[in-house]
């Protein structure tokens, strides 16, 4: 008997932001980038539980201050808007009223509620938004549910990545299919801004607000959180996630049968789109994934993992294709984590070349071949102390990171 | 009435681990590295108060665990031996061996008890010492005083450092002048290590190895642990001094009336050495000074100064003579520091840039040839937070750091 069997979470290859049900989007030029679109919403048709995780950094740009007052409200929105080659960051009073304006002309627009809206940006900080252009943006925007729609949108985020990020998951939850889908942009620098980190999730799973919101600061935890690309925070980072319920299910929460499954489809989803942030960064070659195992704790695990792939030193000898255990030893050596130094081993690609606190003999040449011929770069750390595991994304370091980073401007 | 009064602390240009009396020095060629001097002895003629401090990596290389142990024992030392081209770090068992026969060769040379003696290294990791060579190098190694033994060893223990670094302070103390000197080697790259630095110090003053421990972790704080070239801590860094109390003086501690100038003056020791240290980072073409004023406190201060300098985003854009406060607020933004973003004034070079949350209209292209004309450029942060200070060190970040670390081997 054979049986092709579903899995209950899977990803969809080409989905996207308009793969759940109930979703629109658009992506036009409104004249903030010379030619690109620069300009988007996703539209939900009724009102979506809705939830976000914003960045760190203590300065926190005038649109995240607005989207986390429309969530509080009643963590219901129908609209997000992101514009991008202006943050809108350290704008002062001036930005905190424009991202209002922006969020008040979308809400004219779709007629909705004002606390319905969510406002992203992205790009330069320091300089505030041209209103007239914003506004005419908004009162042109005009979303659908085509393919292409969705495309608009992913365009329209984009500052000076290379490629537009998608990505799609479809998980079983009473034994029908959600779907999960979600749009991002990575890191680029545009005068004089740091890259901003945006990630936009759709889904048609019914779940209410406080609920989602604990699931995605899970899963952006263990994947958005644990990619670095020059160890940067932006004042604009954010990932937020509507759920408008349209699938026909229990509602999600801890308790339901498959809450790991939809856990996990998020989670999957989000670690997809934060690699191909990573492999995305600014001069990247390569996406490097470094795992850790057998850490003191996952918190360990994730730290000590997130040292790795964030050192300079292992980032140039990626690039150089240099099997430089030296470096990683250097790079977790240092981490705050707990760490027994003599029962570690390291593994670049599948060849051990360092283990028990002493150096390895291995093939130097075909872990150096490994390391220049392949897109997706691996390193694995197994400790011995404990069953705590953790991994991070980043990308190496060359020159055109300096390039791009040092001489954009003469 | 025109007395040119000397000041109680001042630096003293071209002196160095020699300028405090009783102190010998050398350096020799023994085949560790291809040409260059690879082994050197700075030798005391009395006991001396010793102290260190070492890296915090959780892979502390064999010399330092031996240095600890003979520092542990009385306090005293009268040798320390440091070799370069090879740290001895990750070598197990026989490492540990080998920097303890190192430790017992120096002793039996200079006729010492074991534990009067310390042992550095510094260079490749995962390699062990050839001990022949380290044998021979400790019967014939000899030490003098002389203005070419301190430059002796101040080769000898350099990697790729592009140029030797000494430092020689002045203090008064019960109206007597006493003088600190010292030598370091800062971050160069050697296949498959991470930069190494250490720092050695010599003095006259009469003080007790407790005291002089507390005095030295508190000048090491500010100064050598403020220093960054690509966040990388090595598995040998360590930074020693020996005080042999010929000069004098009543014994320096916390109640001594002139205990400030002392701290001041070791201080300013390492103070000097660590940004001679920055300055030769790999591939860099300035110093980058941070000053933070106005902070929550001290460590704040210290914190967000170091985020500072050490973002490679402020760091390529220093390279790349670019006057991109964005950076500086991006790097700022994600300290871990208490901050408030509105209350924030930042000047590059004499030049006011952001203040108050708000981006200010300056002169550009002024700023930018302060940039790429000056060898030391400064950055100076204001808070409104409190009394807190810190200064931080670093370097631009350039192809030729790329270059260094990604294609030594090709």
């Amino acid at each position: 008997m054979s049986v092709i069997e579903k899995k209950t979470v899977q990803k969809v290859e080409g989905g996207g932001i308009l793969s759940p049900a109930g979703f629109k989007a658009g992506g036009i030029h409104i004249g903030l980038r010379y030619e690109k679109k620069d300009f988007g919403v996703i539209y939900s048709e009724r009102p979506a539980q809705s939830a976000a995780v914003y960045t760190q950094s203590h300065f926190q740009a005038a649109p995240l201050k607005v989207t986390q007052e429309s969530i509080a409200s009643a963590g219901l929105l129908q609209a997000i808007v992101c514009n991008s080659a202006i943050a809108n960051a350290c704008t002062g009073e001036q930005g905190l009223k424009d991202a209002y304006k922006t969020r008040e002309l979308i809400a004219k627009r779709f007629r909705l509620p004002e606390e319905y809206v969510a406002v992203a940006s992205t790009g330069v900080i320091g300089e505030c938004l041209p209103m007239e252009k914003i506004e005419q943006g908004c009162s042109h925007i005009a979303v659908h549910k085509d393919y292409n729609s969705a495309k608009s949108f992913q365009q329209a985020i984009l500052t000076t990545d290379l490629v537009e990020k998608a990505a799609c998951v479809e998980v079983t939850v009473d034994g029908k299919t959600i779907t999960i889908g979600g749009a991002a942009k990575g890191s680029g620098m545009i005068h004089p801004n740091m890259g901003t980190m945006l990630g936009f999730i759709t889904t048609d799973a019914n779940i209410s607000a406080p609920v989602l919101q604990s699931a995605l600061k899970k899963a952006v935890n263990t994947t958005f959180n644990q990619i670095t690309v020059d160890g940067e925070t932006s004042t604009n980072d954010m990932v937020i996630v509507m759920a408008n319920g349209t699938a026909d299910h229990k509602p999600l929460n801890e308790n339901h049968p498959d809450w790991e499954n939809f856990q996990e489809g998020l989670t999957l989803l989000c670690e997809d789109l934060a690699k191909q942030i990573a492999r995305d960064g600014e001069g990247a070659t390569k996406l490097v994934e470094v795992s850790v195992k057998g850490a003191h704790s996952d918190g360990d695990a994730k730290v000590i993992a997130k040292k790795i792939v964030g050192s300079n030193l292992v980032k140039t000898a990626i690039y150089g294709a240099d099997p430089n255990w030296g470096r990683i030893v250097g790079a977790m050596g240092h981490s705050p984590a707990v760490l027994q130094p003599d029962t570690c081993d390291i593994y670049i690609g599948g060849e051990l070349v360092f283990s028990e606190g002493t150096p390895q003999v291995f093939n130097e040449q075909s872990v150096s071949d490994y390391m220049k011929n392949e897109e997706h770069v691996e390193i694995s750390v197994f400790l011995k102390d404990g069953a705590g595991e953790g991994k991070a994304w980043g990308c190496d370091l060359t020159y055109d990171y300096v390039k791009i980073n040092a001489s954009y401007r003469t």
